[in-house]
């Protein structure tokens, strides 16, 4: 093994760390359904998105035209404390499934935030500093995305609160700590600190709250506060921009060492990780230069690309966000309580919505338990304790090593190691204990989330 | 700050990760006293250690000649996994302290046991494989330890056993995850699946039980099971020799950019960190050859070096283990309940115990509510969310760049960064939320942990 010339871990060096971002949709004939208005149904002007948004953001948010765009020199700077993020090559995997492919996976858990999203929440930050604004709002789920802005705010010194859905404030008492640590005010959801919150818990009193609730709670905040904005870690075409430093870096660090991947796999919930990891290549494919297989990997109890509908949807559970045309179960789709591995989207990043759509990249859907089945089989040979998230990609992977160790081919596999699962213990626990269980929604469940799709006239 | 041409992170090659661990010991005058059979107060011979450690272990624990020892390939292929570890030049916490002191930390944690005990209990449990043995048993308190030897042997398809105090297996259920997920067996101390346990549980039913008896449980399981040897993560002479290669990476990314340190700094527990991070330097100053001031940092609620005893002790408060000399505060000594800081040993390593008596390094201790304050501070600067172990060097460090700033001296201060606190958050917690204390013991409490020394006869 050590004879080998491909080290374990291709790192880049500081000066190679990518210095523009690159903006997919530049290079896409089909460029993604802009996001409308739902009260007129018109799309989003730039002036109506800067009332919740940042400008520059909302300028990175509907440039379709311009490749690259040039990563300001504090964010690079930022990024020099944690990034460039190893490449590393997954020798021990592969002796340990016996299969003549070539694994390599980008890990971008070398962080406190402990997963990518930290590439996109400095960017949100930076800007919002820029602008003169005091301070951002957002919403968290499990924690991850508001552990990457508490740590970006408070290296700015700019103000953030986080509305941190009910049950998970208490059920992840670690997490919250975590951004409390980095200066959080971080409130459970619903609170009676805003009138959206007083109103749901006037109507459900006890309610231990939902995402949808939370981003609701976080916008009201933003929009009723001078000096604040609502910042969101995923969906949106800014953050797939600000991730494509995932995809840049990978492609150096392959481009390095003379690495052509055939196989691209990336996780997908909301498609931040994945719409970063595949940028460089997807452009690529669309430019007609190369070709890859991609294939994006979704949760088969939230399986938004594989079985959803391609249509104008609401972002968020309270339709208060701009519709997006995207693929989704519907805003009103939750996910079963017994699904653990995160990727809990009702719906799908509009730019990998249409890729998918035109047919540039492939979709599939694993179940959990055979999700951390391979997360153990990983941990136990590379070191790495992954996030249920990254895992999901992790079993496709392990599953194409395994078709290559049929076939006796030496294919190239490169995937996306999104995080790590420090925080993520209890859902180890079960499986652990062999109380982990599937489910895989039935046609009516899906049925019912689509039922509540908006009527939208044609554009 | 991006004009600087050293970079934020200093990675040394694949290839420049140290192939032979340094044995500090042999450019020792004054030898570290041995060990002692307590039955006998003669030195344990290594027939009498191969009972309780593995064979080739024992050689190095009992090696005070060999400066240099090879790293079996095997080992150095695990090493690649997660080293090198990073040599982070701090310039943002440079730039918020306006110190003209230049900071570097050497950081442990980019690896699933959080911390650089992953580095010797790669080497113990390969040795035991080596050996034939079927596995290896070892107690931890917090976890951390426990966690390394179960990522270790995993990778080597090793047995490990390993018994965690009560009061941690049930407060800290997430390490406990950690280790299962990597297949350890985890039994929470005394149990009833061993006599000491046994009998302990009859005479103190509901005991949440005690370091002291896990090691008892932990050493009984592997004398009375063939096949099986038991492991520690500090204290021994050969733990700081498969530590050093901390150190040796250190000096050899120092010494690529022609960096010279003016301070070293570390925390102390038992001293597997700082034993090894200050490994090469104590070297060069014990044979003449360069000079550097090297302070220890230690907890002033179990203040060892500074308020300690150099003298004849047991290791574990069971007083099973042989007895080392080392600077102690008995083995009855227990930190206040308050102490959440780690680096709870009563004793210190032979090895640094000797030093410190002869002069060579510095000892210091903080209170830990300065501690998390540093921890905090760091955190918010630097991004890493530090372990509190590594929290009591970054205080003294921060110190020693403010009296800097006072001077204008622009010393190059060097620290250990030893962990991440991700599994730390119930401490964090407490400190975010202004109820943590401080406690100095007082002359009386420490003469009461110091009655119980051993009476030794002069060797």
């Amino acid at each position: 093994m050590s004879e080998n010339k491909i080290p374990y871990k291709i790192y880049l060096d500081e000066s190679e760390i990518p210095s523009k971002w690159y903006n997919l949709r530049a290079d896409m004939k089909n460029k993604p359904a802009p996001l409308l208005n739902p009260a007129t149904c018109q799309p989003m002007t730039a002036e109506e998105l800067s009332g919740v948004f940042c400008e520059e953001l909302v300028q990175q948010e509907l440039d379709d035209t311009t490749p690259y765009i040039d990563i300001p020199q504090e964010i690079q700077d930022f990024y020099k404390m944690y990034r460039p993020a190893p490449l590393v090559r997954a020798y021990c995997l592969e002796e340990a499934l016996g299969t003549p492919a070539k694994i390599y996976y980008k890990f971008e858990g070398n962080n406190t935030s402990g997963s990518h999203k930290l590439n996109s929440a400095i960017a949100q930050a930076y800007y919002a500093k820029k602008q003169g604004l005091k301070g951002v709002t957002t919403e968290t789920g499990a924690g991850q995305w508001g552990t990457a802005l508490s740590m970006a705010c408070a290296y700015l010194g700019l103000d953030c609160k986080v509305f941190m859905v009910k049950v998970s404030y208490e059920q992840k008492p670690f997490r919250r700590e975590v951004m409390r640590t980095y200066g959080a005010q971080v409130t459970p959801s619903p609170s009676m600190t805003t009138e959206v919150g007083k109103k749901i818990l006037a109507e459900h009193p006890g309610t231990t709250g939902s995402l949808g609730c939370a981003i609701s709670e976080a916008v009201e905040v933003a929009v009723t506060n001078p000096g604040y904005r609502y910042v969101l870690g995923s969906v949106l075409n800014q953050v797939l921009l600000h991730q494509s430093i995932i995809g840049l870096e990978t492609k150096a660090a392959l481009d390095k060492y003379g690495i052509e991947p055939d196989i691209i796999i990336g996780c997908a919930g909301g498609g931040s990780n994945l719409g970063g990891l595949i940028a460089p290549f997807m452009g690529e494919k669309l430019r007609g230069e190369k070709d890859y297989r991609i294939i994006a990997v979704e949760p088969a109890s939230c399986p938004s690309f594989t079985r959803g509908k391609f249509a104008y949807d609401f972002c968020d559970t309270g339709m208060i966000c701009p519709l997006a045309k995207m693929y989704t179960l519907g805003s009103g789709f939750i996910p079963s309580a017994n699904h653990a591995g995160g990727l809990r989207f009702h719906g799908m990043s509009t730019t990998l919505s249409q890729l998918y759509h035109d047919g540039y990249m492939e979709a599939t859907s694993v179940e959990q338990t055979e999700v951390f089945e391979a997360a153990e089989q990983f941990a136990r040979v590379e070191g790495i304790l992954p996030a249920p998230e990254s895992s999901h990609a992790i079993r496709v992977a392990i599953d194409e090593a395994l078709k290559c160790k049929e076939t006796g081919e030496e294919k190239t596999i490169v995937f996306g190691l999104t995080g790590t699962g420090y925080f993520d213990m209890v859902a180890y626990q079960k499986f652990n204990d062999g109380e982990m269980t599937d489910y895989i929604p039935t046609d009516e469940d899906l049925a019912k989330g689509l039922s509540s799709l908006p009527v939208v006239p044609d554009q």
